[in-house]
């Protein structure tokens, strides 16, 4: 038998680590971590400009079915990001801006789902980020039971409560929360690299010298050529 | 033998009871209706922000052909929605902006198209709604036969001509005629309980409590656990 | 064997001609073509309101590798558009704010990737505009081989080296280089017919008027009447 | 408020009407109807070599839930097709053997889903044929309302209860019963037509030369060369 | 920085346990489960009538790149599956017939890969069956690292080294080990249960009397009618 | 202006040389060539156990449109492969017994077409094997012009006129005729040094050890271990 449940306590990541990891944003996030976390491109950021760092609150439910929505709203703690998905495939509007607001009253800060979203005028209106599979106001039940902070999957990536959800105009990125503070210092120093680098290549230096990629390519067997030599099939 | 009609007259519901349903929006609409009448996520808003109601003209084109729509425009007033489909799946942008402009003279208020519409900036810049399947500049030739104001299917959705056409940045919703006063005052009476339902739910209320959840939950076998008693396996 | 060669040299087409292409536009530039050139709806513009021509330098890369894209930066010219392909789809996020970087130092005015791009956010902010398959953060390594200025396949569209790109709201189209002039002068001609077509169609002209379209629909064999005769079956 | 129904009585066609169209096949109906009727290329054949025709018992289902399948049972009578479809999109598994089996007991000659069937193997094995939109053994429950014999929107085309159903390995076509004689009536001849085509191709006669289209290619415009003048951009 | 594992040793299941599974097959053992551990319907079987049961060997490879299946061949063991994915989507061929005899020459019973497999006609003629998101010939390199026995996401859901594979042609479903003996207990309980049910539903049994959903209908408000009341409106 | 063309000479490849590549098979001649020619996997063989090599034939049709597949029989030679395309994405069913007929009786050896076909089971009854994006009955017109014998794209692949085209199991593969003789030569070599490889791999030798991987899996930075050392996330 399937066992569904409501897990109320969930180890959170320091706030500070996990400011540092919104401010360096989801793809500086990832690469830091060694190119891990990302949740897939079906997912994305509904508005434009909003970046958010919080602790997962994570929601499995029955497709067309937000009961376990309602039931994930009263574990949430300020600085939360609530993570929600479904048991298998859905756009329905499980999420609009009722539920939001039951959320900002919690002090939650976004939501991530692989369903779908309504209410999107309001919910921008109300500056409450979130990341969606689809905006689609198809109305859902209460009916059939879930899970709330179990392990879930969103987007083809694995997602457990408490882990550092990073968002913006990218997409989404998640870390596990032990992992906050080496990342986060890795995104610092990938952050100050990158400003000299970028200040290099807006002088004209080339990546391919900066990055010392000559000896690569010519290890390939890229060769350099004037005129392309044969038929210039690709 | 397929036949092809340009149908000249469609019963047009009243436009205050078409006023009332754009104010309430395609998710409450759509809710008051007893959750019918969802186009798919498949037809998104091309602009942010537009809110329309009005009566559907519909037309059947075949794919890459956008002749039929040229000869809806005549059948058009004021106040009313074009609704374009094709015989086969189709993306070619076989609505610019000659034919907005030709709409805007007829008082038509936007474009509902399962297939794809061009001229996006202009569009927009003209103040001329639309809701599509693709923005793609293909296009189209006039040379094969098609109907106006016949029943059409629109992102799996059956439209008939003179449904009532509610469109924000959710999606699309569709209603009959004849049932417009009604959903109009269910759509009020669901907007005036929301209104009290938000007022709670930001002062602190939970959707468990106020919707009398936590029997259901009960019921359905949910546990309420500190910690996730096994493996974790979702 | 397959070859890989980084072509230096590319013909480009001629700046006047190129300018009065981006003023033309997408749709009417693919129009004025002959109904050629345009690439698939599945490279979106990654931002509103930007419109571009350039030269084409192509680059083909292995999926999950961004490798040419650093060699291709090298033979970039002011004007140019940088076309990246993948040799098998991919949505990896293998452009970001550091190429872009170093492609505005360059002179390059834009990007057409059928892979994905990151650092939107960055990106909209250096107005450095891009139109691609997918935004996503995910990373990229630098280890095998490609090719850049050999013709390449971009969202079902050959583009070869020094085409044509033209690129907007509406999408992308390319046009070999030497039918620019040719295509120039067509678009704008119909320019100059179209803003006389909307004129009339602004005044209440209907269409079927316009294009002499209603000897077509009696020949096709549709069929005016008041009211569906049938069961109104579509 | 919506309305969930069981409709019990649906007007069936001809059973003699139903063999004819079962026997000409969904192309030749199709084509015989005035290329009508079909349902998307999403919803295919999960066996090969089935060809069925009968009357439509239809059913709407919340996705996710199957309780209106096992509802629809008692009104189905022999030489019936069940057509499923669910409220919003869905792939899980709603049908398998159990079901099977009892439509069997029905008189029951196949299914058409617009969601998932399970126990294919199995399903095979009963010579009971499907055409659905997946393969997949996603569970679901008996919790939601839905109807049965309302007209429902199966791969992008309306279904009536009683409509007659045909489908075989190219997919499905629904028609009017009313239609049904007529259409028949076409399909004879038109079968009778293509046996005579058929000959004439086979012994090298040209569909240009048999059907008379040189004239319409130079009308058109289509230039007959021995080599491609230009630089063979397509 | 990421880290690249190869771990060697994996805790497997009870082989009669797996036996077991195997002959309950991936829909039955699901639902024994709860409703747990499906694939999604993007794998699927590329050979009809096997069914296989067998631990997970796991593998994250980077798209385009095979090497770690190569690695991931000296840990497997008789019995076992291999699992494959990749950390960005991929349909590239990185699993053909040379791989397969390797995997033979070890005693792995069959292959599940979240990208594409060729030599699809001699995969079949050597019975090693293969469940995969697509067939496909590209090649693939071996150039970048991954790991093998890790956890991975495949097609929506979560694998670990030494969880239950079942396959068969309904799809794939994965255990935890752990939970084998108790799966399979119910599901032999769940077959018997079945082939009661299986009877009295060929007999004539109606799912609706057999389990009782009349009441449930009756309180979800479904009405049974003779003929549809309204305008019939889905 | 577009111009269309029908191309009546095409360099045809050395029958011997087709022959053999036939022989090869898709994925070997894919490799051979360099990991070059493949059409992408939304083109699929619509039959099990047929491979083909024969020289192409293109054809460009307007969606929903068949006119020039009609043209293109009269150019077609014994061994030749027609190529089929649309000028916008289509499944429409453009392609059936009658055009499989009149394309035998040509000594056409097959149909890849990047729309649908119709007709399915006829055409496997008549040994015509085809691979297409879809299996669709929708029927369509003749009306629209296009061109036969120029350059085409099909499933993101350029295929010229008179390219060698392979097509088996795994899908199609195009090359250059004039690569023909190096490319099959290449092939005949690694069918050999695959034999031997299979020969190995069969006796246990491991794809590390025979292809010397262990190296480059330490260069990496792949770590074998017996346990995962850390928290296990992919």
């Amino acid at each position: 038998m399937a066992s569904h449940y409501v897990v109320r306590d969930v180890d959170r990541a320091d706030p500070a680590v996990i400011a540092a990891l919104r401010d360096a944003g989801v793809a500086t996030a990832h690469e830091a971590a060694g190119r891990i976390g990302l949740l897939g491109p079906s997912i994305q950021a509904r508005q434009a400009g909003s970046a958010i760092a919080g602790s997962a609150i994570t929601v499995t439910c029955h497709p067309g079915d937000n009961l376990m929505i309602h039931a994930a709203v009263e574990v949430c703690r300020p600085g939360d990001v609530l993570v929600v998905t479904t048991t298998s495939p859905s756009t329905d509007g499980m999420f609009g801006d009722l539920l939001a607001t039951s959320l900002l009253a919690r002090g939650v800060i976004g939501l991530v789902s692989d369903a779908g979203v309504r209410d999107i005028a309001s919910l921008r209106g109300m500056d409450f980020p979130v990341w969606s599979r689809a905006v689609h106001a198809q109305g859902t039940v209460k009916a059939s039971p879930g899970s709330v902070n179990v392990p879930v999957v969103a987007a083809g990536q694995l997602v457990r409560p408490g882990d550092i959800v990073i968002a913006d105009d990218d997409g989404v990125c998640v870390l596990p929360a032990s992992r906050g503070p080496e990342v986060a210092a890795a995104a610092a120093k990938r952050i100050a690299n990158e400003a000299e680098k970028r200040e290099k290549l807006a002088a004209g230096t080339l990546g391919v010298d900066m990055y010392n990629l000559r000896p690569l390519l010519a290890d390939l067997g890229v060769e350099y050529v004037d005129r392309l030599p044969d038929d210039g099939r690709a």
